[in-house]
């Protein structure tokens, strides 16, 4: 196996520095490496606009770190930013010079629009949804706003605000009160006042955030065993959690990392304003934002696709999937959801996550064949799958779990990407699916039709099919046992000649 | 991603009928389809000689399921062969012809040397060893006993007992008594008589079991926490353990699945029978045996290779490892290990798995990179790796998952390949060998010398290396930290000039 070359993006924040080293696999990036240091620069930012001594030392040591790993990059993949901090420093030729003589190779110091259309690029690379888009980065010293359709950005702007320099302006006396939090969440409302209308008057069909503050919420609703979606009640009963906490030393929320905990009620803080004054119904959150905008700009993948799509492309080709086999289950369950569907109306009509499951329903045989159902479920759990959300994955992983043997409930009811109702549903429709596919060749799928009666299914299959088809008649009398043991009763009928 | 045909292997055995359907992945096997069922055609024999019409029938009722899946097979790419039962009843024409009818294709039934001959191909390509090997395979009606070299088998034969027809012969009554088992061993020590003294003169260096039988063994033997090493004394100690139980009826060990209790006691029978004649110190399970064999012979991989390298490339080519990163990691591990071991001999100087994890240490990297350790385990610990035991997966996936980070001591402490304090070794050096290579271009890795004073280990770098490599530095200066930490001091020095 050749490997191919390597690439690296790295970005100079107000908060940390970061490298990321990357290859290209079967049309995915591979991360190789993520350096990662808080060098807090926006905490030298001085009263005269100048950049203390001490945090350029810090910044230089990151680099010096960066620069030996920096070596192995062909000059071309590499893409080095500054953001916020460094276009504020009065006194920054002084570090970037410095900078420059480490890495040997230059900084680029990028606008607040340039930061926010790249940071647009990386939410749309990672991320899946049709329609505008919002997509909200709260940074340490700046908040990029972009409404964007596709991959292009049609409205943007960076904000001076972030979790760093609110955290040293309202929580510096380091008590989590109602009166810091709401002086905060003023400061931030006062910021927007002058952008909102012109983002509520363009308009957005879904919002999806980025950065450290936007990931820390969801940890914690994951951690509450709440739904990914990020809503304003949600984000008001964090902040009442926080006060209850009296003060930063004494912040604990369950799933909040110990590293995040200085700059969490800032950036919640800010978060809050800008759900309040755009209207936001609810955000998910993106897979990358400004690295990861860096990077697909190198690598140049196709940006007319979905991401989903890339993606899934990239896992039938990384773990050597048979599309052929994984086509026809699809077909055969997004089938048999339509005919479910179609005489008894479901609530979630979405099948897109079953035709997905079904795609990659052979995707632990990667590891071995006698547990292959957990083996998919775990890659699924914990797979870097641009496009998908957490609980997308969750749901994904919970089919394949449960496509053949003795069903595993508790998969199915933990994730939170559908009801429990419309899993079980899906589950059922995909191995029933599986089995119909039992045989490997074109044309060998039988004629059938499923339909619900409540929560009754019957699959009608043509007549004398059975007495032809000893395997899948057998497997599917064996299936139609479990089903209706768990109450789920499933009928198997042949039509009549 | 184009998959390859299929091939199907298909073993009428006389306790269970199997079908294996696999393609053929990055020149590793992949099982797409397994189906068993026990037809328990021995139990069908009658005293004249024949077969009789049930088993007959349970029999074409088992071929029916596989004659559907087998019209996705090309026909050179199918092996159907029927062993010890078909081969002895008098009447199998009957059988014989309803079966090709069935199945659309013959059924080859194959002399007992032929079957030995297949499981001894099958056992060779699904285990490693050098020199002389003897295979043993407990069946239903028969046992095959085979010395061989390389692929090659040396001396074979097909014995008339097997776990089926010892049951019915010694267990007929239902009872676990210290009587039945001492006529069932000596039943199969006569049987051996025969032929021990030629097994014993040509003489073998290590011993591979395959089968139920053996592998129920070992499964018990793990879940009790023991090596995987089968030994006459443990064997005797099962026996005891059986006799406890007093009946069939009343069979639990731990590990033991409900399947296979019926026939356990009188394979175990036969095997300490087979352990005291031909004096066998220990025997590890081969990944495959007889439908392996088939598959062997039809798939015509190289076999001049050892078969744990052969699984090791396909590894690095099924996950798109970096082959250049792996070997030198490997080799520096190796350096690092040569180094110890010359000033301070080691009890256990085998450095083979230090090799291969290390080659192998960016497994998880494949699902994504935070948690890859653990992903790279994950993975260890399920695959099917041919040639390597099922200690030797535990070692390695000990030693990815202890990879970087916190240590996982549990994982070390549980493996059963080696003693604690080796695998602990081994994990210090591969961590501070996978420092030493983070750069990953050639020329990259500095002269080293690691040495060791009982516990305490000295890495000693090239004058005033730190000063210039800055991230190796610290992040070895933070792994001498680790280490010592745990009570493993671990000092980075620096030579003079």
């Amino acid at each position: 196996m050749k490997n191919s070359a390597l690439y690296a993006a790295i970005d100079l924040g107000s908060n940390s520095f970061h490298m990321l080293v990357v290859n290209e696999v079967a049309g995915a990036s591979r991360t190789l490496a993520k350096i990662k240091r808080k060098v807090r620069l926006a905490a030298g930012l001085q009263e005269d606009g100048s950049l203390d001594h001490a945090a350029m030392e810090r910044g230089w040591d990151c680099l010096q770190l960066f620069a030996e790993q920096l070596q192995d990059v062909p000059a071309e993949n590499i893409r080095i930013v500054g953001t916020a901090t460094l276009r504020l420093a009065s006194n920054i030729q002084v570090f970037l010079d410095q900078a420059h003589a480490i890495l040997g190779h230059p900084i680029r110091i990028i606008s607040g629009e340039e930061e926010a259309a790249l940071i647009y690029e990386g939410v749309a690379w990672t991320s899946s949804g049709t329609g505008r888009r919002l997509a909200i980065d709260i940074g340490g010293a700046s908040t990029e706003l972009v409404i964007g359709e596709g991959t292009s950005a049609l409205l943007l702007n960076s904000l001076d605000m972030g979790c760093v320099t609110w955290l040293k302006r309202y929580f510096n006396d380091g008590n989590l009160s109602e009166t810091n939090f709401e002086q905060a969440i003023a400061a931030a409302r006062q910021v927007l006042v002058p952008n909102a209308s012109a983002y509520l008057k363009l308009g957005w069909q879904g919002c999806i955030g980025a950065s450290g503050t936007i990931q820390a919420i969801q940890e914690i609703m994951i951690n509450l065993g709440e739904d990914e979606r990020i809503t304003l009640p949600k984000l008001q009963a964090l902040k009442n959690a926080a006060i209850d906490c009296k003060t930063l030393a004494q912040l604990h929320l369950p799933g909040l990392k110990a590293e995040r905990v200085s700059v969490f009620p800032s950036g919640l803080a800010i978060l809050i304003a800008l759900f309040d004054m755009l209207a936001i119904d609810d955000m998910v959150l993106a897979g990358g934002a400004l690295r990861e905008g860096l990077m697909y700009g190198m690598l140049g993948q196709h940006q007319d696709r979905d991401a989903r799509v890339r993606s899934l492309d990239s896992l039938m080709d990384r773990y050597q999937l048979d599309r052929t086999q994984g086509e026809r289950v699809r077909n055969t369950a997004l089938l048999a959801f339509k005919q479910v569907n179609e005489r008894q109306p479901l609530e979630d009509a979405s099948d897109d996550i079953l035709g997905w499951a079904a795609m990659m329903y052979e995707l632990g045989l990667c590891i071995e064949y006698k547990r292959a159902p957990e083996h998919g479920a775990y890659i699924l759990s914990h797979i870097d799958l641009p496009g998908f959300t957490v609980a997308q994955k969750q749901l994904l992983a919970a089919l394949l779990l449960n496509q053949r043997d003795d069903f595993q409930l508790a998969a199915l009811e933990q994730q939170s990407a559908t009801s429990y109702e419309q899993a079980i549903l899906l589950t059922r429709l995909l191995r029933i699916s599986i089995i119909l596919c039992l045989r490997r060749t074109k044309g060998t799928v039988p004629d059938f039709h499923v339909s619900a009666q409540g929560i009754e299914l019957t699959l009608t299959l043509p007549p004398n099919w059975s007495q032809t088809h000893h395997l899948r008649a057998s497997e599917l009398q064996q299936e139609a046992q479990r089903q209706t043991e768990l109450g789920w009763p499933l009928v198997i009928k042949q039509g009549e000649e």
